[in-house]
C-alpha cells in the first residue's frame, strides 16, 4: 500500500456508509476504507502513513463551473481597491512588476479617485513612475476609465493627433497632449493593443489559478476558458493543457465546457475530432458551452416576459430558438453534450425546447445536457429538468449577490419557483456545485454555506431566503462531490470514497456535519489530495 | 419515436422521482419519460402506442444468480409427482415423449412407489410399454434410486454377468435378469452413458428457459451454466449462446457466471482471452464462479465451527485457504471478478481472506466480487462487505425452505446476524436478488415476498422471521432492479427507468407498493419488454 491515512473521521459519501476513519491507496486508487485497525494492517514497509488527527475527509470537491483561465489572468491584474492616494498605486504596481517580471503588459484594476486624498484621476505621468518600459493600463472601479502610461501610449501609436473615437473620449491637457486616459468607447484602443497571450502565458496562468485551486479542495473543475482568448484560437489552450499535463504540472482535474458560440466554430471543432470525454484522466474535453442569455443585474437575463422593475424589458436572448436548435442539435449529431448558461427562464425554456429537437432528431439520451446557473425558474421549467435528465450546474454563492435584487427584478410569484435547488434535487435531478469564479470566489466552503443557510455571507436575512428550498449539509456536500462527478460522467470513478475511484480527497480542520451552519464558511482546507498526492497542505 | 407506453404507473426507481405515467422508446433505448401529455407528444407516424392501463411499470428484473441451462435441462425432465400409480407414470412419460420428438433419450425424475397403488418399484418391463426405442432413466423423489427401460440397458451394455459396482446394487429377477434399477453407486453407470449434450440440445434448453423467464419478468439472468456440462466443456455452451444470440433468439441478457473449479480450467479459459465484461450487451462473460461450501440442509455449509444440531461436523469446505486464494488471485490478474457460493460463515471467511489478498497482491479494486447466498454470517462478516466492497447475492425465497431449519443448525446467536440482509443493505453493501433456479422457483415476485414479509410461501411464521431483517417492498424490488444491474457493472445502462438506458420494462397487474405484503406473491406479470420489443404478454 502506497499511502494510509487513518485516524480521521472519513465521510465517504456513499449512501449507508457510517463515518469510518482511514483510507488505503496504492497506485492513486481508493483500496480499500474502514477502520484504523482493518486498514493500518495493510501498510507494508513502503507504505507512508499520514496521521489525520481526528480531522475530517470528504471526496475531494468539483466546481462544476468556472473560468480557470480567466481566474489565472486576473491573478496577473494588480488590484487597487486598497489604495488611499497615488503613491499607494504606484508603489502597488511596482511591487507587483517586481515580482512578475515576464509581464509585458501590466494590467490593473479597482482605482477609484474618489477615495483618494488627491481626489484626481492618476495620469501618465503618474504611471510612469512605476515604469517607463512596461506598458500599462489600469481600470477603474467602474469598468468605464482606464488610465494607460506613456509606453502604452507610444505602443498604441496614440498622440495629440489622435482623434476620439465615436462614442468615447480620450483625455488631452491644456496644450492638447493625451493625458493616458480612454473613456468609454475609447477603452477598445487600450483593448486591442494587448498583447495576444501566448501559449506560455496561459500555462503560467493555469498553473497559478491551480495553485489557488488545491488550497480549497478542489480536485475537478469544469471551465470555461475558451471565453478568455479571442474566438477562434482554443488551440492555444489545449496545447497548454496538454503540455501542463506532459510535465506532470496539472494539480487539478479538468473537464473543458468549450464555448463555441457559432455554427461555424462549432463544426471546424468536431471536424477536428473533438466530442465530450475526449482526452485522458487529468484533462478531457467537456460540454459545448453557450451562452444563452445575460445577467440579473444588467437585466440581460432573458425572462420571456417583463422585468418588475423595468417594464421596458424582458431580458435579452443570444441566440434566436433556431440558432439554438441547430447549435445543440450539431452539438449532439458531434457527440458533444451541451452546457448552456441561463439565468433567465425565457433562456432556459429555450434551452430545453433546443435539447428536446436534439434528442427526438437525433436520440442520444445518455448525453448529459446541462444548464448552468438555473436561477429564474417556473414550475413549468423545474419539471422540465428531470423530464429531460438536464443537470443542473448551480452556485449557492450567488445568492450572497442576488438575494438583494431577484423579487425586485422578477416580483413575488416568479421568485417563489426561482433558485429552487432543493425542488430540483427532490425531483431527481443530478446537482452540481460550482462558484462561475472569478465572477465569485470559488470557495467551497462559502457555497456550502449558502446552500444550506439560504443567506448572504454577512448572514442576512435571518431564517434565510425561501427557507424551503434550503439543503442540508450533506445534500449541499454531495453537490460539490457525488454530484460533480456524475456531470462529467464520472460517477464510476469520483464523487465518493469508495474502493476503486481515484484518490482525490479532502481534508477539513473540522467536521462539517456538526457544524453549526453558519460557521461551515470558516471550515479551513487542510489538505488535498489528487491521485493519491498530496498537493496542498496547510 | 418507436413505440410509447402511456397511461400507466411508472415508478422508475431513479431516488427521488415521483411515480410517472409514460415512457416513450426509440431504437431500445427510453428516450424520455413523463406524464401522458409530455410524452404522447413526441408521438409520429411512425410510434406504436402501447396502453398500459393504468398498471405499474418498473424496470425489468435482474436474476441475480441462477442455472439457466440446468433450468432447461429441467424442463425436459418428465416430472412423476403427480403419477399415482405405475399407469400413471407410463401416460405422463408417453405424452412427454410424443411433445419431445427431438429427445435421444427420455429422463424422469420424482416417482415415489409409496403413494402407489401398486406399492412396489417399477421395473424395465412397465418402462418398455413407453418406448423400447428410446432409452429412458427415471430417478425416485429421493434421488438415490433409478430406474431405467431395457433400451437403455442395452446401450448401456448391462446384462445378467454385470456385477454390482463398489457401493451400489443393480436389482436383478428371480433369474439373474436386470430388472433396470440402479441404487447408490450403481446410478453412475446410468450417468455416464447420458447421451453427451449437443450445442443443438443446449440452444434449445436455453430458448426454452428463456421463453419461461420473459413470464416472469426477467431481463438479465446472471446465470452459472457451465455446472451442467462436464468440466473444460464450457465451449459448447459459449457458442449456443453465440448462435443464438446472432440467430436473434436470445430473449433475456446474460452474464455468464463461469463455473472454473480448478487452477488448470481457469488458467486454459483466461488463456483464451476471457474475461468479465466480454462480449455484447445481450451476452457477456460474468464472474469466476466458484462454489466454496455445500448446503445447510446436508450440513455441508462450512461454519467453521460445530453444528449446532450435530457437534461432529463443522461442514465442508471445498477448497483449502490456499487453493481459494490462488483461484481468486490468478482472477483477479486477469480481470475476472469472482462470484463464490458460501452458505456458511466458514466459507465466507475464507472467501473474504482470498478477496482481501487478491486486492491487495494485485489492486484492481472496482472488480466487484461477489459472495452468491450470504446465509450464515457473522457480525464482523457482515462488516466485511462493506469494506470489501463485496457485492451480496441474495436468494430472499431460500427463506420459504430455511426458516424451518436454521436455528437447528447454527443456533440462536448465529442466528440473529443470519440472512441479515436488511444490515447488509443499510451499511451501503450492494444487494442483488436472485432465486438459484432451479433450485428454487425463479418468481421474482416469490422473491420479493420473502424480502418484505420474511415469511415462508404458507404465510409462517406470523410477524415474520427475523423481522428487523424485513426489507421494503422498494428496497426489495431495488435489490431486482438496480443492485441486480450494478452488480454486472450495468448501471449506466440498465437498472432504473431513465433517459438513455435499454428499454428493459416490466408490467405487472397491480401496484406492487400499495398492495398488502402478504398478497404480493400473487402479483402477476403482464407484459416485458427487452430493447423496447415485447417479449412477453400475458
Amino acid at each position: 500500500m502506497d499511502t494510509i491515512f487513518y485516524n480521521g473521521k472519513v465521510y465517504t459519501m456513499e449512501p449507508g456508509w457510517e463515518p469510518q476513519s482511514a483510507v488505503a491507496v496504492q497506485d492513486g486508487i481508493i483500496q480499500r476504507v474502514g477502520s484504523d485497525e482493518e486498514i493500518l494492517a495493510l501498510k507494508t514497509e513502503q507504505t507512508e502513513l499520514a496521521d489525520l488527527q481526528g480531522k475530517t475527509m470528504l471526496p475531494g470537491f468539483t466546481d462544476s463551473h468556472m473560468h480557470l483561465l480567466s481566474y489565472g489572468y486576473s491573478l496577473e491584474k494588480v488590484n487597487f481597491y486598497s489604495a488611499r492616494c497615488i503613491d499607494d498605486l504606484v508603489t502597488l504596481a511596482k511591487d507587483f512588476l517586481s515580482q512578475r517580471p515576464y509581464l509585458t503588459w501590466l494590467q490593473g484594476r479597482g482605482w477609484n479617485q474618489e477615495y483618494w486624498k488627491e481626489g484626481r484621476f492618476p495620469t501618465r505621468y503618474d504611471l510612469d513612475r512605476i515604469s517607463t518600459d512596461v506598458p500599462m493600463s489600469f481600470t477603474r472601479a467602474c469598468g468605464h476609465i482606464i488610465v494607460v502610461n506613456s509606453k502604452a501610449l507610444e505602443v498604441m501609436g496614440v498622440t495629440r493627433d489622435t482623434e476620439d473615437p465615436f462614442g468615447g473620449h480620450i483625455d488631452k491637457d491644456e496644450n492638447g497632449e493625451p493625458l493616458g486616459i480612454f473613456r468609454e468607447a475609447a477603452r477598445d484602443t487600450v483593448y486591442n493593443a494587448l498583447p495576444d497571450l501566448t501559449v506560455e502565458d496561459i500555462k503560467r496562468m493555469l498553473k497559478n489559478g491551480m495553485d489557488e485551486l488545491v488550497k480549497a479542495g478542489i480536485t475537478e473543475v469544469q471551465t470555461d476558458d475558451f471565453e478568455a482568448l479571442p474566438p477562434g484560437q482554443y488551440q492555444k489552450i489545449l496545447d497548454a493543457y496538454h503540455q501542463l499535463e506532459d510535465e506532470g504540472l496539472l494539480k487539478v482535474r479538468i473537464f473543458e465546457q468549450c464555448l463555441l458560440a457559432s455554427q461555424p466554430l462549432l463544426e471546424q471543432f468536431l471536424a477536428e475530432g473533438h466530442h465530450t470525454g475526449e482526452g485522458t484522466p487529468m484533462f478531457r474535453i467537456g460540454p459545448l458551452k453557450l451562452m444563452a442569455d445575460g445577467s440579473l443585474g444588467g437585466r440581460t437575463a432573458y425572462l420571456a416576459r417583463p422585468y418588475a422593475d423595468d417594464p421596458s424589458t424582458e431580458g435579452i436572448p443570444v441566440f434566436t430558438q433556431e440558432q439554438l436548435d441547430q447549435l445543440i442539435l450539431t452539438a449532439q449529431q458531434g457527440g458533444m453534450m451541451a452546457a448552456v448558461h441561463c439565468i433567465g427562464c425565457g433562456a432556459a425554456d429555450m434551452t430545453m425546447h433546443a435539447i428536446e429537437a436534439a434528442q427526438l432528431a437525433c436520440p442520444k439520451p445518455d448525453l448529459r445536457h446541462a444548464i448552468v446557473h438555473c436561477q429564474i425558474t417556473d414550475q413549468p421549467l423545474l419539471e422540465k429538468f428531470a423530464k429531460l435528465n438536464v443537470v443542473a450546474h448551480i452556485q449557492p454563492a450567488f445568492v450572497d449577490d442576488d438575494i438583494p435584487i431577484v423579487e425586485a427584478r422578477v416580483g413575488r410569484e416568479l421568485t417563489r419557483t426561482s433558485y429552487n435547488w432543493k425542488t430540483l434535487q427532490d425531483s431527481g435531478v443530478h446537482i452540481a456545485g460550482g462558484s462561475d469564479s472569478p465572477v465569485i470566489d470559488f470557495s467551497v466552503m462559502n457555497g456550502i454555506y449558502c446552500a444550506v443557510t439560504r443567506q448572504r455571507l454577512n448572514g442576512e436575512p435571518e431564517g434565510g431566503w425561501l427557507p424551503d428550498q434550503k439543503l442540508t449539509a450533506e445534500e449541499a456536500v454531495r453537490a460539490y462531490t457525488a454530484g460533480g462527478a456524475y456531470a462529467s460522467y464520472d460517477e464510476r470513478v469520483r464523487g465518493t470514497i469508495r474502493n476503486g475511484k481515484y484518490a482525490d480527497l479532502v481534508v477539513l480542520d473540522k467536521d462539517i456535519f456538526a457544524a453549526a451552519p453558519e460557521d461551515i464558511k470558516d471550515i479551513k482546507i487542510e489538505m488535498t489530495v489528487l491521485n493519491g498526492k498530496t498537493v496542498y497542505r496547510r
